[in-house]
């Protein structure tokens, strides 16, 4: 959608961080997939990925994180700390970090009773688990259409689950909602070092200031190239004519292939 | 070593903070290998890992970025823009987190000298290179009497590559000082949700101070238990009490096994 979180026509991107709540992916105990699973997400739909952070269960960092990322970039995607155990403070610290109450939302209590009644096991055994339904007052359920449990989202943060397959199907049902012009990309691989490939780097960044400039040296065995240049943009014509220019500019003979 | 850093008697643990800079992570070009890589060796070493932090190559948001992490944690690690092209700024950004000035250092300088002439190539051809040699005033150089290019700090901030099998090579001559009292685990495997199972976590949260208490659920058809409780502690008395406790208040049958 073109909504109110487009890229803007003077080039003010849209913006994302990604904030992963969890003392077990501090210690190892298990190894992040949600960052990259969004990553790579967030690449695909064109928005601009500035920040990933991962911070312990801790209520007053969580609340700190979270107003600090909300306030600097258009979106914010939090994972992770949303069960029912005592290590679970993401709604509460989304809730401090908007001075909002954390208050028992009434739709969300029905999802559970109803879900747990149909398990057939007694309520002592589910009865913690309606602190699922505490979140901000300031909540918005996305999706509840589609998921059998919806979206929470308060204010530009949107609070998914830590548990892999649960975020990705979440994700799944409001990813086309966050999707802006696609990057254009070129990469050009060269047999040269960064050295003397720099000045002409530097060309670039300033001639074609709408133009990103990367720069990935290698030096294992097994690639083919000691250098992949990657030049991207929104802008079709502004990327073209980089790349023009770095190529005009490289040498014969250092570059091995262009792509795109 | 017990040097200035180790855990205080009085339970002050030492704490890190990882820092990644590179526009290349966020994009999803490269897949992050380096923090994944210190979590283990933190994890492994007793060190207790408080936030990871992946931010683009931009000056202004390195410098705040090393300068709050700086603050808040006994060390810091950075990976990545310590190369010689445009977008490699994270010793300036260093420099003016703690508003040092960026100079040439002499051995450096003459390390780097010394490896590109013996290369037997044109100086033109890794004269840009030299700015490799471009470091923060405070400067401290580490375990260069081991590694052909030394581990570069300023203050507690260890300055790392992004490339990751430079960066294992040079953690590897260093780690040791980081080393602490190990971690003390142990895992309480059951069949149960967390729901019922929340109330005893809590119980052990309250009473057994010292002790961390992880709950992880699984929800995939491959796993034989329902939640993984794990505790965690650096005194081997306080987690063996805490573990007793625990068992004790689990009603017969809920366990299926219990690790350490």
């Amino acid at each position: 959608m073109a909504g109110p979180g487009a890229d803007g026509a003077a080039g003010t991107p849209v913006t994302a961080a990604i904030l992963l709540i969890g003392d077990e992916l501090l210690s190892g105990k298990v190894a992040d997939e949600n960052a990259r699973f969004l990553i790579g997400e967030l690449r695909e739909l064109g928005v601009a990925l500035r920040r990933v952070v991962i911070i312990p269960d801790d209520l007053a960092t969580i609340a700190r994180e979270v107003r600090a990322l909300s306030d600097a970039h258009t979106h914010v995607i939090t994972s992770g700390g949303v069960g029912p155990t005592h290590d679970d403070l993401t709604m509460a610290g989304v809730a401090a970090a908007f001075d909002m109450k954390l208050v028992r939302h009434p739709r969300l209590e029905a999802l559970l009773r109803m879900y747990y009644g149909s398990t057939g096991k007694p309520a002592a055994d589910w009865e913690r688990n309606l602190v699922m339904a505490d979140v901000p007052e300031g909540v918005e359920l996305d999706a509840g259409d589609v998921l059998p449990w919806p979206v929470t989202r308060v204010r530009n943060v949107i609070v998914m689950p830590g548990v892999p397959i649960i975020l990705q199907k979440k994700w799944s049902a409001i990813r086309e909602g966050f999707r802006q012009a696609p990057w254009l990309n070129a990469a050009v691989y060269v047999n040269v070092d960064e050295g003397p490939l720099a000045v002409h780097l530097d060309r670039v960044v300033a001639e074609h200031p709408t133009v990103a400039c990367g720069s990935y040296p290698r030096f294992d065995a097994a690639a083919d190239y000691k250098v992949k240049v990657t030049l991207e943009s929104k802008d079709a014509a502004a990327l073209a004519t980089a790349r023009a220019a770095l190529l005009g500019w490289l040498p014969a003979g250092w570059v091995l292939r262009v792509e795109g």
